[in-house]
């Protein structure tokens, strides 16, 4: 497999800390419901996974904030909920509900049950990664992501999404083995899932831990760090000539900072709680930061956009020997003008000259 | 006013960081629905509100836990929107839904009309604390509380619960002025009405700080935390010839620790995810510190139960010039068989004998 060249590698050099012009840009969730077009293409796909499981159709969403926007980095239009899908459990998504399976994993026999999935069963979001490398003619970095291990399980025995975690945190205090085996095969299924990403044609991976911050200190490190961990120590981070970094992101994690830092990988995503300049001392430069402005600045108005954005860029300081990746602390939301975007990405690319 | 005499002071002293026998326990939301007692007398009385607003209704159900559990406190049974409620905001409990306002604050109209409501329009509550506070005996001391002014703010503008705060955020980021202005009303609201609980019997208080979390790093600092800290202030720290102490309890606020201990606060209240040896370093034992197990531990079963409690009193360590009060890192879950909460107390009450 032969790629275009890439034009922009802005936001790979600065999640490996090397010297860049700009602080790159990109957002979670930048493919999705706040985009008309976007919202154009799910109705032609008929539903959320008819649109996840087209590769055609994926590609398309993905490069769609691409053209409207000066952003950095593209991600695989996709859902953290494939692999479990693929395991044979049954995803939907139920309008106004989210996620369900129809088939959680709660029992002895449904863990004794569950196996890696064969990657066949997924290879429509290896397809999607391809074409969407293609398409992108090297203009900006394709990003690949998965769930982390204790994030997808939730959903895996939770069923739904949850506010209070009682099915999986009664598991996990009630019936600990029972645990670590799901997510055991979960990281299995992962290493596998994003190596194969890797190959596809992905030039940078991104492990969301959407929920090990509900966790209790103590059950984190040991239910999902040292998941994560694993997937990140099991990944190729050399792929078709390049290095292949590789971010973790635990939405309510700052308080474990350091230790998420340690697990290998290159770059720590931080919700917007977290202060950048505390952040980047803890972890002493020794990985690249990305976040974290509240998504919700989004809704004030220009002004307060500008503003919050330096904030953000000042907080982090002059990069020196660190990288900083500006992004979101979460995913963007739905009801998010879209000129918002091109404010912030103006403000972002502009301000962030003077500290590099 | 005279009450009888305190027969066990273990939890104030424990908050003043006073020489105790052994870490006193109470749970956040101990009077509540996992109690069948509690589930009888709130079917008697019609609803939620038609329980709060009654001080004999409002009296038993807070007396209810102490009758089965060994707890070294009472909490006021109330709720954190009584202050907009007296407001004239139309607070209305909608079946699985949760609390709902009927005129929510939005626009700069709504905003100028604010006013701190009449404290005679909350003397059912008032009144409930005396009643209580007679009734106990001087068995346990009674906990008085409110919510913090921004977290109140959060019902008051979104007109009920939100999962990503977008209305009141909205405000903070494009009329910061409006914003200031509703909390600095709640402010100055709550001050009189923690005040007047303390005259009515309350023993020592707590501000429920429950969505200060979901803000910025700097926005908690200026919209929560200082009108938070406005409150500590101005609160009557003596009573009926006792101290009062003053906890604050931000849920998912272990990143402001540090700001938050330096309120003028006697205890800090912390959830699940903070790790009490770390917590206590960075107060240095200025402040007690109340809390953390993880609510869902007590789905665990008898082992669990007890592993992880001494875990949280294991993290606290050796007590010396420090304050620790045993609590769960959030409201029990109306889903908590009511025998795990007795293993609990056991098992605090009897570990910690060895810490003092």
């Amino acid at each position: 497999m032969s790629f275009p060249a890439l034009q922009n590698d802005v936001f790979l050099r600065a999640l490996m800390r090397q010297p860049v012009p700009y602080t790159p840009l990109w957002l979670m969730r930048q493919a999705g419901r706040y985009l008309p077009e976007y919202n154009q293409t799910r109705a032609q796909a008929g539903s959320f996974l008819g649109l996840a499981q087209n590769p055609e159709y994926a590609c398309e969403v993905t490069l769609q904030p691409l053209r409207r926007f000066d952003l950095d980095a593209a991600i695989l239009f996709s859902d953290i909920l494939t692999i479990p899908h693929a395991m044979g459990l049954g995803l939907d998504f139920v309008a106004g509900e989210g996620p369900q399976f129809a088939h959680p994993v709660r029992t002895e026999q449904d863990v004794a049950k569950l196996q890696v999935p064969d990657m066949g069963k997924l290879q429509y979001v290896f397809d999607a990664v391809t074409l969407i490398r293609k398409e992108l003619g090297g203009k900006v970095p394709l990003i690949g992501f998965a769930g982390s291990p204790f994030t997808v399980g939730c959903y895996m025995i939770e069923g739904r999404g949850s506010d209070d975690y009682r099915l999986i945190k009664t598991m996990l205090y009630s019936r600990p083995d029972l645990l670590h085996r799901i997510l055991e095969v979960n990281a299995q299924a992962t290493i596998q899932y994003l190596n194969a990403q890797i190959a596809a044609g992905a030039q940078a991976v991104m492990i969301f831990d959407s929920w090990g911050g509900v966790l209790a200190d103590g059950a984190f490190q040991e239910f999902s760090l040292a998941y994560t961990r694993k997937v990140v120590e099991g990944l190729n981070r050399q792929s078709h000539g390049a290095a292949v970094p590789v971010i973790v992101f635990t939405k309510g994690g700052a308080a474990w900072l350091e230790d998420i830092a340690d697990t290998g990988c290159d770059a720590v995503g931080l919700d917007w709680t977290a202060n950048l300049s505390q952040a980047r001392r803890r972890v002493a430069d020794k990985v690249a930061l990305q976040g974290n402005l509240d998504p919700m600045v989004l809704f004030g108005g220009e002004a307060a956009i500008r503003q919050q954005t330096r904030k953000v860029i000042d907080d982090f300081g002059p990069v020196g020997n660190g990288g900083h990746v500006f992004n979101l602390g979460h995913g963007i939301s739905r009801f998010t003008p879209p000129e918002a975007v091109a404010i912030l990405a103006d403000e972002v690319h502009s301000y962030s000259r003077s500290k590099h």
